[in-house]
């Protein structure tokens, strides 16, 4: 791994490093916020994978949520990937549409060409992206959750769903719940993984739910009233609903008059991490 | 005033709004955050101008310095405007340079052609948007104080000191203290004032501190160590030795490690802004 750029915050480290990535077959940059050694020691620490939304990378939660701080306080590590492969030789439509492709991996392995060989982001997030931390940051393996917004808060549901001894804790902002029902989640699920809709399953966190039962972990969400796409493709009420059926603990907070923005997130940013600390304890 | 955006953030509102300016010729954006009004009623409410450096819009304090969540609990209003004037009608440097035309007005009224028309950023934030401020929000003109960083840091501390009355309270991140000494203001203040170093002083805050005297503000500055403009563009020793002769209080913190990044000051963001509350209070 190269490192990319460090800076001190709040007596942590931000930093942002480059490697190859084999699951996707390109170079791929991650944030990785570390807290304050003095305070915490060497570690290993508790660490959460967090993982973006639609036409992000790994440089807007970073900049933006203002998680660093109370990370620093409770002395947990944070790692914050890209939201697809990258680079010139990595296929895209034509022309490029924000809610496809770069930009939007929706944190599948995709099985239909020309997505199949590259867009794997599941399979980086799950197996490669936890080992290449563990060999070079000082994570605490036992003690490792996942969150994210909107198109990564639906990565942070099916991930901790298919796998939640791997990533024990799991909440989300404003994410997309029912993938298989609404027009971000249809599109992309048609085009990385074809028409057949019981191919879709493994990625919509409200038929896991339902499918394979509840996880152990008490999963957190949080939901803006005013958010722009509430209604037509986040439908948090119906993982709630699922969620119910299959005794899955949720608390679902409705945020009155928040919108889909980093806004709403740093204002809720400090609870999330303290509902992660809490369960990793 | 024309608004451009709103977003709940903590409780209270971040707000974007267009106007057209008359110091400057030109349209100009500026940020507002105002706190929470079930908690701070509905004003007048301490305000504070935030000046950004080079390159920078109204836009990335807003999103990077993590202001809000301080200001909502103290109940304070923030506003952060533009850097320069804006548009394709304003003149700049051919090709573009980062640190002289649109992006780095560097707060001061310019004497000479082609910048005098327009690059008139010392009127702009003294007079003009204090008036529009007060016209449309619920500002106290009574508790104003202004910071800002780099760039911006030298416009708080050249206004401030100019303005003891109107801008009370006053700190500054790594800011530009001399810049009559160092190639930013060396190349700004030439190109926006002509050669003669005499009508610089009033745009130099060790010459101002120096020829005016002290301001009964209690001046704070946080600097990193870690700056890589910090030897050659920044300086702040010379400011302290001017501050000291001229009985001027300032409290000069060096931070250990730290760079010229967002991530700085998001870190002793809280300080800064408890430290005006109070000397407004």
């Amino acid at each position: 791994m190269e490192r990319i750029s460090s800076s001190r915050c709040f007596g942590g480290e931000q930093m942002v490093w480059k490697h190859q990535s084999r699951a996707l077959s390109c170079d791929m940059r991650v944030a990785v916020f570390t807290p304050p050694r003095e305070k915490h020691g060497a570690g290993p620490y508790p660490t959460l994978y967090w993982l973006s939304g639609l036409t992000c990378t790994e440089d807007n939660f970073t900049v933006k949520a203002g998680a660093q701080r109370v990370a620093a306080e409770l002395g947990m590590m944070i790692v914050a990937p890209d939201t697809s492969p990258r680079g010139d030789d990595v296929p895209d439509l034509e022309p490029k549409t924000y809610d496809f492709g770069k930009g939007a991996g929706f944190y599948l392995d995709a099985t239909q060409a020309p997505w199949a060989r590259q867009y794997r982001m599941y399979s980086y997030i799950v197996d490669e992206l936890p080992k290449l931390v563990a060999e070079n940051f000082p994570a605490d393996a036992a003690r490792t959750g996942i969150f994210g917004h909107s198109m990564g808060g639906h990565g942070a549901l099916t991930i901790h769903l298919k796998n939640p001894d791997k990533f024990r804790s799991c909440s989300a902002f404003a994410p997309i719940v029912a993938p298989s029902l609404v027009p971000w989640g249809r599109k992309a699920l048609s085009n990385y993984l074809g028409p057949d809709e019981k191919d879709w399953a493994p990625y919509d966190a409200t038929r896991l739910v339902a499918d394979r039962g509840a996880s152990k972990a008490h999963i957190l969400i949080d939901q803006g009233t005013g958010d722009q796409f509430l209604a037509e493709q986040l439908l948090p009420e119906i993982f709630a609903a699922a969620a119910q059926k299959a005794g899955q603990k949720l608390t679902l907070n409705m945020r009155d008059g928040y919108d889909h923005s980093y806004f709403f997130m740093a204002s809720f940013i400090d609870d999330h991490l303290r509902w992660h600390q809490k369960a990793l304890a």
